[in-house]
């Protein structure tokens, strides 16, 4: 039986998504995939749901056009806000961040789980949503970290800054339930403060916290979606494209762990 | 003689624009304001000159429409890749900020200034340019400072996390040029941190620093472009567009330092 050559496609609101994009060619290193990063309107975090589900819309027109089998929502922020809508339009299955990464934290919690994400994400409700529907007795708090992405953008992953901010942050997720002992990074950038974020959350709490991100929940996710049709073709293509010309050549190589490559600019 | 009851225009990138609203109700304060925020593209910083300029000049058109007799570039962003074509598409002045602030710093100066702002306005050497038309001898150093914008808007202004964030932005300004003398505020939301940008310039320059932002001097150039035009009415209007709705409840009165009322919701 010859394999579906059709690509994977994975979007996101810019470069955050390329954490995905590495779960997901560990896990399907055959697989093509085509990655989208609407970098000219990043980013989705802070804004209203309306305008991110216009853009995610716009962003899932553009991989389904390219022959996609299966389409990831990296964003969390997307995911939260634009799913029901993304999976109307997609005659193909489309993964979220939320479910996949609700499932990570149902499974490592006895119960107390803690969420941080983007404004539009916490906003949205979301993570309670899935997380009652697989374990309706787990008690989820959640808070928005705005100051996280440039944070992980601007490099300072480590440090005295990155150190204060976590334990800010932390420290009032902490206070609104002690008895916390799962933490999910809400936000494809968060993985790349996953050190600080685990070592501030130990402190703040005083013992060990679980940390799950959704990246390789959602690179699981696919793989059971594509069942016995996946790839297993040695040499897999990444074609990325970005709608504005900026900083993929520094902040690609942090997310993806690789070089993307040069990127291929569009309008939406 | 009937004066011009035309309004100003104002646009930005977002919100951070307010604070060239709100000096320019203090400068003017008989002047109608029409001010437009594109919450929805918001940042303009991290994006490309080309993006920047496409943006810039749909926002004008959008105060044209409305007939305003001056347009106001408060973004920094926008004025430091776009003005040229801002001024060529325009039938009525346009002011942008890097000048005005680029001659406040010349006049507070000794000869050695330092600018922050954001990625795009560093890159863009602008302020460099207008600060050497106006004084060659002067020596001029800049800093993108990407945190500084996401900082102001989660409202931290002070506390320890802006002293750390501050203090590793500005050692390393104060490193390529440690006879700095004057720090120029290059982007809308510094002025809300200009407490705690003042006090560690100080301490890690060793001595007092003089502190320009461009919204006052916008505020100057604006009052000199309308010379005796300009209206005296008791009961100024001022009306709000934003592209996205999008947190103007909250953030508006920290920028603007006054209720800007319920802002109305456009698509560029």
């Amino acid at each position: 039986m010859m394999s579906d050559r059709r690509p994977i496609g994975v979007f996101d609101s810019g470069v955050g998504g390329l954490t995905v994009v590495r779960a997901l060619r560990r896990a399907l290193p055959g697989e093509d995939i085509i990655y989208l990063g609407d970098t000219a309107r990043v980013p989705y975090g802070t804004k209203s749901p309306r305008t991110v589900e216009r853009y995610s819309l716009a962003c899932l027109r553009f991989l389904l056009d390219r022959n996609v089998r299966l389409a990831l929502v990296a964003c969390n922020t997307a995911s939260a806000n634009a799913l029901p809508a993304l999976e109307e339009a997609s005659p193909v299955p489309v993964i979220g961040a939320v479910v996949p990464g609700a499932e990570s934290a149902v499974a490592a919690s006895r119960g107390h789980i803690g969420v941080i994400g983007t404004l539009a994400t916490v906003r949205s409700g979301a993570y309670e949503a899935a997380i009652a529907a697989l374990a309706p007795d787990s008690k989820v708090s959640t808070l928005a970290c705005s100051l996280l992405v440039p944070l992980a953008e601007e490099g300072w992953t480590e440090g005295e800054v990155a150190e204060a901010v976590a334990q800010r942050y932390l420290t009032e997720l902490f206070e609104a339930d002690p008895d916390i002992d799962t933490l999910v990074l809400g936000c494809t950038h968060y993985p790349l403060l996953a050190g600080v974020l685990t070592r501030v959350a130990a402190r703040v709490a005083g013992r060990e916290i679980a940390v799950v991100d959704s990246a390789s929940a959602m690179a699981r996710a696919a793989t059971l979606a594509l069942g016995d049709d996946h790839s297993t073709a040695p040499s897999a293509q990444l074609r990325c494209f970005v709608t504005d010309a900026t900083r993929l050549d520094v902040l690609g190589p942090r997310f993806l762990g690789e070089d993307p490559g040069a990127p291929e600019l569009v309008d939406l």
